[in-house]
C-alpha cells in the first residue's frame, strides 16, 4: 500500500493506493457509522463496482443511497449536475452529508463540482477509476462542468476529504485508457522529474502489464509531485501551468478532431512531441532528448504526431483560445531539458508551425 | 459618506455608504481603465439605474457588457444562472473579468454565485439596491440560487472586492419593502447591540423618511455588526447562526403563505416576536422587553404576529426543515435581553406553539 498526504493546511488529505482497497471499510476514512453518503457513479461503472462499494461502506454503518448518471463527457453539465441535487434533496441530505465520487475524470469533476455547491459545501471523497483521473484529477482540487461554449467553464476549487485508489479498477480499463493515462504519467517526468523519467523507461512495460507494485508507485510518484507543484499554487497563477505540457497543441487536436475521437492523453502525447520540437528550434532542447521522449510514448502505444488530416495551420485557431493566452499572446509550456520546463511567451507562429510540421514528418 | 472595512484576511473589501455613487466612478473601485465588466441587473432596475451605472463604469475607461435578467425570487435559478454564463462566453469574458451585482438579494445572490463558478471564479462587486440587501448580504459572502426543492440549496460561500450602497437607490424602494428591510435592521439590536436598538426607537421616523445621514449611519452600523459576526465565524458553525432571530418562524410562514405574499422581513419580523415570546415563556425574556419589540416593529410598520389563518400546529413541520435542526432536534434563536441572545437546543414544541399562540392574540 502506497500512502500520502496532500499538504493544503486544514485542507490537507490523505490518497492511498492499492488494491482491495473497495473491500476495506478503513479505506473510506473520514467516513464514520452513521454518517449519509450519496454515491455517485455512471452506467457503465455501476455493474462492475457499486455493490461492492455500497456493501463495504454499510457494512460500517454507513447510510447509502446513490445516482447513476450517463456516461461520457456531454453529461458533464449543469443540467446533470442539477440531477445530484434533486436526488440529494429529495433524501434529503443535510450539510454534513458526504458525495463518493466512483468513476473517471467526468465523474470526479462533476461530483466534486456539485459537493462545492451543495448547500454552499459539502465534504467530498474521490475514488477515481482510471489512470488518467488517479493521477491527475486527484490532486488539485479543480472542479466542473462544460458549458456548451467552453470545456470546464463552471467550476470551483474544491478539495476531497479522501482519495482511494483502488488498483483493481485498471483491470477493466479498456487498454487505450491505459495508454492515455500513461502519457500524463510521462508528462510529470518530462517536466518535472528525471529520475522518474528514467525509471518510467525501465518500467514501462510493468505499468502496461498492471503489475501492482510498479503501478502503485507510479502513481504515488505522479501525485507527489502534482502536489508539490499545487501547494506551491493552488489556484494556478505561475508554475501550476507547467503541468500543461503538451495540452495547448493536444487540446487543438481534441477540438479539431471532434471530442472522444482522439482520447486526451493521445492528444497530450502527440502535443508533448510538438512542445519538444518547439523548445529544439528554439535552441534548448536536444534531438537526444526529443527522440528519447518519442521512443517512451510509443512503448506506451500513443501517438507521436497529430492526425494526418490536421495541417499545421488548422492547430493555431484553436491555440490562440487557451487559457494561458494572455493580450492576445500566446504561452506556451516547453522542456529545457529532462526533468525541466517553463512557461515560455512570445514564440513566433512560424517556430510553431515549423515544429508541428516536423512531428508529421518524424 | 460612511466606510468600512470587513476583514478577511486577503479577501477583506470596504464598504461604501453614500448619495450620488451611481455618478461616480472612484465608487467603482478597484476596477481600472481597461478592465471588462459585465454587469448583471433586472428589468425593474434597468430602466432606473443602468445607463447611469454603465455611463460612469464608462467614463472610467471600463468595457462594459450588460445581461438583464426577468424580475423575483422564482429566476433565482440555475437555468437563470446559466444564461449568465452564456452571455459571458459569447463574448467571451476572460478570468479577469468583474461581475457587477446591480440589484437587491436575488440578483446579488445569483451573481455571486456566477462568479464564484465562472472559470472556478472571477471578481464580483455588489451594488445592493434594496435596504433589505444593503444590510444583509453586502456582508457574509453568502451566494446561492434555489432548487425547485428548497431555498438557497446551492451555491457558495464567495467575496466581493468591494460593495457600493448609493442611498438614493431607496427612494425608488416601494415602501413595503422599505418597512422590510427595517426589519433586518431592528433584528441587529435585539440579537448583538442594546445602545442600536435605543439609537432605532429614537430614529426610526428618520429612517422611514429616508433621512440621509440616519440612513447611512443605520446600514453601516448593521454592516459592522455583522462583519464582526462573520469574521469570528465565517462559514456558520457558531455564531452567526445569531443572525437567523426570527427566521425558523419567519421561514414557516413565508413557505406556508407561498413566496412573495409575506415579504420576507415582515415575516422575520413577526418570527422574532414569536422566538421574544417563546424566550418569555422560557423566563429568560420579560414582558417589558417583548412589548418594547413590538412596539417598535409596530412603528417601522410591520406585523406582530403571523397571518390569521395559519394556525402554530402549521408552523412546526416548516421548522423541522430548517438547516439548524441537528439529529431532528430544533435549534432556535433566542433573545435573552436587549442586544443579548443565543442559540437554544432542546425547546417543548409545546412552549413553541404556545408562544406562537401567545402572539395571535396579543
Amino acid at each position: 500500500m502506497e500512502k500520502l498526504t496532500v499538504t493544503l493546511g486544514e485542507r490537507s488529505y490523505p490518497i492511498t493506493i492499492a488494491s482491495g482497497l473497495f473491500n476495506d471499510p478503513a479505506s473510506f476514512w473520514p467516513l464514520k457509522a452513521g454518517e449519509q453518503v450519496m454515491l455517485v457513479t455512471n452506467e457503465t461503472l455501476a455493474p462492475l463496482y457499486l455493490a461492492t462499494v455500497r456493501r463495504t461502506l454499510e457494512q460500517a454503518g454507513v447510510h447509502v443511497d446513490q445516482v447513476i448518471l450517463p456516461d461520457g463527457e456531454k453529461y458533464k453539465s449543469l443540467p446533470v449536475m442539477d440531477s445530484v441535487f434533486t436526488a440529494l434533496l429529495k433524501k434529503p441530505h443535510g450539510r454534513d452529508t458526504t458525495l463518493v465520487a466512483l468513476g473517471g475524470g467526468v465523474i470526479g469533476d462533476l461530483t466534486g463540482f456539485a459537493a462545492a455547491c451543495y448547500q454552499r459545501g459539502v465534504r467530498f471523497i474521490q475514488v477515481p477509476t482510471t489512470l488518467l483521473s488517479q493521477v491527475d484529477s486527484s490532486v488539485g482540487g479543480k472542479t466542473a462542468v462544460n458549458h456548451p461554449l467552453g470545456k470546464n467553464m463552471i467550476g470551483a476549487f474544491w478539495q476531497p476529504a479522501a482519495v482511494v485508489i483502488d488498483l483493481d479498477c485498471l483491470k477493466t480499463l479498456p487498454r487505450r485508457e491505459l495508454s492515455s493515462g500513461l502519457a500524463e504519467v510521462i508528462k510529470y517526468g518530462i517536466i518535472l522529474d528525471a529520475p522518474f523519467l528514467g525509471w518510467l523507461e525501465e518500467h514501462i512495460d510493468a505499468l502496461l502489464a498492471l503489475e501492482p507494485k510498479a503501478m502503485a508507485y507510479c502513481i504515488r510518484r505522479c501525485c507527489e509531485l502534482k502536489a508539490d507543484v499545487v501547494a506551491a499554487d493552488e489556484r494556478e497563477t505561475g508554475m501550476r501551468a507547467l503541468l500543461n505540457l503538451g495540452h495547448t497543441f493536444g487540446h487543438a487536436i481534441e477540438t479539431e478532431m471532434g471530442y472522444g475521437n482522439w482520447l486526451h492523453g493521445e492528444a497530450v502525447a502527440a502535443g508533448m512531441v510538438m512542445a519538444a520540437r518547439t523548445a529544439q528550434r528554439l535552441g534548448q532542447f536536444s534531438e537526444a532528448d526529443v527522440q528519447r521522449i518519442i521512443a517512451l510514448l510509443k512503448r506506451a502505444e500513443l501517438p507521436v504526431h497529430g492526425p494526418e488530416s490536421m495541417a499545421p495551420e488548422a492547430y493555431l485557431p484553436h491555440m490562440m483560445r487557451d487559457k494561458k493566452v494572455i493580450a492576445g499572446e500566446l504561452r506556451l509550456v516547453l522542456p529545457l531539458a529532462a526533468g525541466k520546463s517553463e512557461v515560455r511567451a512570445g514564440v513566433a507562429r512560424d517556430v510553431v508551425l515549423s515544429a508541428i510540421a516536423d512531428c508529421q514528418r518524424a
